[in-house]
């Protein structure tokens, strides 16, 4: 049986504490992240952690470990659970208190993870997916990777229930990102997807891609693109950790393109592949 | 030691297992309710019962007791941990699952709840309390009273450092609602607040107060106001469950009318008082 992270220490879950009072479970008071492991080894797992001190950071919370003794608990927990591809989850919270909406004086941040075995969606990367629009109706700090994620939670179910993979969510006709992913369109050779700002998390996967079209000389605009131009795209992609550079060949009932993955979504892919191949051989 | 409420049964808090996959823990994934209690009669209790199943039905929770059994298991609850003056507070989640973002196909709904003894806050009905405007960032879902509250704790803190008892949150200019509580103006008799649509909570203790209105011959408008015209109003009060009808007397540096509580205030204060003898013998 795989162990658990509980506070810097790997235990199994039976061992596991968790007090009704912790505000993570009062008020979704914490922030996470999910780090793929590829042949054991984590992928972009500096830029993953360096986001899990930022996303604290915005909400005050105080990781009590240097990033590097963080980082090296990390590397540790998928040694000890014997994890080959697969990923790890990580969140903190901002601990135990008597409930009250302001910080409390005393809590200890809880830090709790969990390993997984999941294969690469090699079926779904290799024939795209569907996705569906969604009313996006979550709250204007997007960038900050927290637990509040019931607007996600919802706008998944609908998609979900309809058939589809992801939801585009989108602030009237301006589309952000998916529940759990960032989106892009290409259009005429140039990759379009919303700036990095309040509305969306800054993927670190898309932060692979932007480098990788730098790297492709594919042009790239961070700049909103309406569920219009969405519909007229050649190509549309969404990317996350789990799911990289994973084509979108629908969105409702309308083909994007030709509704097979395009050619510079391959190119994304295989690039992006060529990645994954370095860090596991680094 | 006061027992805890777990899903129908009174147990001591240290017999309590959430998992760490519990939906509430890592999505906010629940909805909650707070009932006052005064010489050990629950105030407005069928208005919270109705309450939380109205928010567990909009995020489609299903809540495994009908409204009768709950509202016995919360009345024996205040009963078996003996509390006078205080409040209990009881949530559900979705029950744990594996984590993915869409409803997992099998869980539980997981209910905690607790009991407190918390007097009634007479110097601050009495004096007043002060109040800071703050930027409203929320979901678009303010009126499901779920556990997504990072948005409100946040402006909490905020205001709290600053020396406030609570923030007056505004979309643009725009007044909505408070942390955890309603916002109410009065401006030459009349009463005007936000309308209980989704961008604020439904208060029990708003309707409380607007069925007062009603009983005293002031006449309510249920319209947005600005934060220009909230700080023209001639009183201001804030309302909620455990601080009921609260008098704003400044908000920032600046005073409401005089500085201290108006008359209407005064006159829905004593009135509020009378709606809890009312309960108490009853």
């Amino acid at each position: 049986m795989d162990l658990i992270l509980h506070n810097g220490e790997f235990i199994r879950e039976e061992d596991l504490v968790i007090s009704k009072e912790d505000r993570g479970y009062q008020f979704g008071d914490g922030i996470y992240e999910v780090i793929r492991v590829y042949d054991g080894n984590l992928f972009t797992a500096k830029e993953h952690i360096d986001r899990f001190y930022d996303s604290a950071d915005k909400i005050k919370i105080v990781i009590p470990y240097t990033k590097d003794v963080f980082h090296k608990m990390i590397y540790d927990f998928v040694e000890v659970n014997n994890i080959e591809t697969g990923q790890v989850y990580v969140q903190i919270t901002r601990g135990a208190a008597e409930r009250q909406h302001q910080f409390p004086t005393q809590a200890t941040p809880v830090i709790t993870g969990n390993t997984k075995s999941v294969e690469r969606p090699v079926a779904s990367l290799n024939s795209g997916v569907t996705a569906k629009f969604i009313e996006d109706i979550r709250w204007l700090r997007c960038d900050i990777k927290s637990l509040n994620l019931l607007g996600n939670v919802l706008a998944k179910q609908e998609a979900y229930e309809e058939g589809f993979f992801e939801a585009i969510l989108h602030r009237g006709e301006t589309v952000t990102e998916g529940c759990s992913s960032n989106m892009y369109g290409i259009k005429n050779g140039i990759l379009y997807t919303h700036p990095a700002n309040n509305l969306i998390l800054n993927g670190i996967t898309r932060r692979v891609i932007l480098e990788l079209c730098e790297e492709l000389e594919i042009p790239v605009e961070e700049r909103p693109f309406t569920k219009t131009e969405a519909l007229e795209m050649d190509e549309f992609i969404m990317s996350s950790t789990t799911t990289e550079v994973m084509p979108v060949v629908a969105i409702g009932d309308h083909k994007i393109g030709h509704g097979v993955p395009g050619e510079l979504t391959r190119k994304l892919q295989t690039a992006f592949e060529a990645r994954i191949q370095v860090a596991v051989k680094s």
